[in-house]
C-alpha cells in the first residue's frame, strides 16, 4: 500500500518524523555482532576469516584472492555492449572525479609561507555488496575516483556466490579498470580483515563502499584503527514535481528507488493533486510499499521537508528547477529536469552514486576524489618572519603553560 | 630516561614497532564506558549530565550554558597584549583558512551538466579541552575554520573548573569570535548531548576537536549519528634534523612537544652522533621520558621512518629541507626549516593545530574547512544528452537487474 500524507497544515519537522528510515546498523544488536566478528577476524586472522563466510555465505572459497586469471576471463567474456557501456561510464566517472580532484597551494606574507600538499591516501579497501544481486556498478563509482586521486594499493572485497566464487560481472570490472587484488569476501570479515590485516589480506588505511547493515555497522567499529567514508544506509530519493510532471515518468522514478528493497524509501513532493492521483494506480507490487506521495502547499514547502529530511537523492521536475536547486540545502545529489532521471546518476552521469543517506547528508558527501587524499599543511619562516610572529606564540603559548613552546621561539630569536 | 635507538641497520618498520603510541580511546575499557555515557545522556537528557558533570568534574554548574555577560566579561577583561596576539592569531588562521575553501565547479558535455556545489554544515559542535590546562588556542583552531566555511550555528564545550564555570580565557575567545553559545560541558557526557540533543543543549550535525580519551571515544560511538572529524590522540612530533641543527633549538624542540605530557611523543631523527651527543643533556624531568633519540644512517633513512610512522608533526631542519620536505607523505603538519618550531603552528601561522595522530595521518588531514562544509553533487540532462547516455545506462541497469531504472530511462526517450 502506498503511503499518503496531506502536509499542507504541517510542518516540515512533523513530516520527517512520519517517513521510515531505517538505521539498522546503529542498532545496539548489529552493532555488537559487528564488534564480535571483526575483534574475531583480528584475532583469528585467515582462519576465523573462513570460518566466518562458511557460516554466513554457506561456502568455504579455495581461493580466499581471486586469481588473476579468473579477472582476465570475466573480463574477456564481457559482450562487446556491455565493455561498451562500462567504458563510457568509466570514462564520465573519471572525467567527473578528474575535475574534482583538489591541489595543493601556498601563500606568501612577509618571508612567511604556508601551504597545503594533497597527497593519495597509499592503500585502500573497496567494500562491493553482494548477496541478493551483483553490483559492478559499485566498482566503478568507488574505484575509479580512487585511481584519479593515485591510491597506491587497491583492494577489492565482494562476496562470494554459493559456489564460493566472487561475481563475473564484478570481476569484468575489476579486469577492465586494471585492478588485480580482488577477494571473495562479504560482510564484516571483509571489514575485519582489512582493517587488521590476515595472512592473506594485507591491511589498508582507509575502507570504503556501501554494504548491508554488518558492513556498514564493521566500519563503524573499525573506524580509528583505519579511516572510512561515511556510512551508507538503504537508499532515498525525494521527487520534487510540480503539476508539469508527467505521471507515468514519476511513478517510475519512484519505483527505480524502491525497486532497491532493503529498507529503501521514495517519497513524493508535489503540489499536485493531479500528479498524485496519476502517480497512484501506477506504483504496484512490494516497491510500492517504500514510497509515500506527499501533498505540499508549493515548492516552497517541498523544499522546506527536503532541507528537514536531508535525502541521499533528490529529483526536481519544475519549471523553476534551476531556483529549487538553489534552495536545496543538506541533500547528496541532485538530478535536475526530467529529463535526467536519477538512475543516470547511479549509473553513467559522472559523480558516484555512493551517497550519504539516513540524514548523514547533512554532514557528508558523495564518495569521491577527496575520500582518497589526505592533506599535509605545511609552515616555513625567515627569521624575519619569525621575529614577526615570535611574541605572540611566545605570549600565548605562556597563557596555556607551555613554557618550552615559548622557548623554542626564544632560542632562535636570541 | 630518554630513549636512544640505532636505527642504522634495522627497517624503518622494526623502529615504528619500538616507538611508544598510546590509543587509549581504541581500548575496549573506554570505549564500553564512553558508550555508556552518551546512551545515558541520550536516555536522561540534562539531569543525566548533569549527574555525569558532578560524577567526573566534581560540581554541579548552575548553568549549562554559559550566560552572554559571561562571556563579554571575559572577553574585557583581556589585556591588550593578549588581544592582540590573539587577534594576530585569528587573522592568520582566517587567512589560510579561506585560501583553504573549496568551491563548487560544473562541466558541460553535449548538453549533459554535471557539477558540484559546497555547502557549509547547518550546525557543529567543538569540543575545547580542559582540566589540567586551559587551551583557548584550540578555540581558535576550530572555530575560524567553521566560521570561515559559514556553519550556521556554532556551540562550544568545554568542561567546568572546581568553581563550575568555563575557563575565563576560553570564554575570551568565544567573545573574540563572536560566538555566544558554550556550554560548561566535557568529558564523554558533553558529546552525547551535542550529538543527541538535550532540554538545554540542541544537537548538532557534526562534532569536532581533540579531548581525552573519554571524549574520543565518545566521538567514535556517535559517529553515524552525527559525522565526526578524525580521531585525535595524544601529539607527536618527529624531528628530522641533520649535522647542521643548533643541539639546544632541537632540545627545545624536542621538550616542547614533550610538555604536552599525557602520552605525548616526542622523536629526533638525525644521521649526527655529534646533534645527539648535544641534545641528550638538555632534555630533563618528566617530558624527557616521552622523548625518543634516533640515530639514523642519512636523511633518506629519517624520512623512510617518518612516512612509516606517519606522525602529526614533523620539524625538518636541514640544509635539504625542500627535498625532503617532497619526500614526505603521511605526516599531518610540516615545520620546515631552523625558523619555523612547531609551536609557530600551534599558535599562529595559519593552519589548524587539530591534526591526525596515532598513524592516521595516512588517511587524515588537519581540520580545515572542508570539514565544516558539505558537497552536493548535480546532473542535468537536455533530450538529445539522454539520448546518448540512456541506452548505457538501461543496459548497465539491467545487468543488475534493475528493470525500473532502465525504464525510468525508456519512459523519458519514447
Amino acid at each position: 500500500m502506498v503511503e499518503k500524507i496531506d502536509a499542507r497544515g504541517k510542518s516540515a519537522a512533523e513530516i520527517v518524523g512520519r517517513l521510515r528510515r531505517p538505521d539498522g546498523f546503529l542498532s545496539v544488536r548489529i552493532r555488537g555482532a559487528a564488534r564480535g566478528i571483526v575483534e574475531g577476524v583480528r584475532e583469528g586472522g585467515d582462519a576465523a576469516l573462513l570460518d566466518y563466510t562458511e557460516r554466513f555465505d554457506g561456502v568455504r572459497p579455495e581461493n580466499v584472492r581471486v586469481p588473476a586469471e579468473e579477472i582476465e576471463s570475466a573480463r574477456d567474456s564481457l559482450s562487446p555492449e556491455l565493455k561498451d557501456s562500462f567504458a563510457f561510464a568509466i570514462e564520465n566517472v573519471r572525467a567527473f572525479h578528474k575535475r574534482e580532484l583538489g591541489r595543493g597551494w601556498e601563500m606568501h606574507r612577509n618571508g612567511a609561507t604556508v601551504g597545503q600538499r594533497v597527497r593519495p591516501i597509499r592503500s585502500a579497501g573497496l567494500y562491493v555488496p553482494g548477496g541478493h544481486g551483483a553490483y559492478p556498478s559499485t566498482l566503478v563509482m568507488s574505484a575509479v575516483p580512487a585511481q584519479v586521486a593515485g591510491v597506491g594499493e587497491i583492494r577489492v572485497c565482494t562476496p562470494p556466490g554459493t559456489d564460493g566464487t566472487a561475481d563475473e560481472s564484478v570481476l569484468a570490472v575489476a579486469g577492465l579498470l586494471g585492478l588485480d587484488e580482488v577477494y571473495a569476501l562479504g560482510g564484516a570479515q571483509a571489514v575485519g580483515a582489512l582493517a587488521f590485516g590476515t595472512e592473506t589480506v594485507r591491511r589498508v588505511d582507509k575502507i570504503v563502499g556501501p554494504g548491508n547493515d554488518y558492513v556498514t555497522a564493521a566500519k563503524l567499529e573499525v573506524f580509528g584503527v583505519v579511516g572510512i567514508d561515511a556510512p551508507q544506509g538503504p537508499s532515498e530519493v525525494m521527487v520534487l514535481a510540480d503539476a508539469g510532471a508527467f505521471p507515468e515518468r514519476v511513478a517510475r522514478d519512484l519505483m527505480a528507488q524502491a525497486e532497491h528493497l532493503s529498507g529503501a524509501s521514495a517519497v513524493l513532493l508535489t503540489p499536485s493533486e493531479e500528479l498524485i492521483r496519476g502517480v497512484e494506480p501506477l506504483l504496484s507490487g512490494e516497491p510500492s510499499e517504500l514510497i509515500t506521495l506527499v501533498r505540499v502547499r508549493n515548492n516552497a514547502q517541498a523544499v522546506e521537508i527536503s532541507n528537514a529530511y536531508a535525502p541521499e537523492h533528490a529529483h526536481v521536475i519544475s519549471e523553476d528547477h534551476e531556483a529549487i536547486l538553489q534552495d536545496l540545502d543538506a541533500v547528496g545529489m541532485v538530478a535536475v529536469g526530467d529529463f535526467s532521471p536519477v538512475a543516470l546518476g547511479d549509473y553513467a552521469a559522472g559523480p558516484s552514486h555512493a551517497l550519504p543517506s539516513g540524514g548523514a547528508a547533512t554532514w557528508a558527501s558523495a564518495l569521491g576524489t577527496r575520500d582518497f587524499v589526505a592533506h599535509t599543511n605545511y609552515i616555513h619562516f625567515t627569521r624575519d618572519a619569525l621575529g614577526e610572529i615570535g611574541p605572540h606564540v611566545q605570549r600565548l603559548a605562556r597563557l596555556e603553560g607551555f613554557e618550552n613552546h615559548a622557548e623554542s621561539v626564544s632560542v632562535r630569536m636570541k
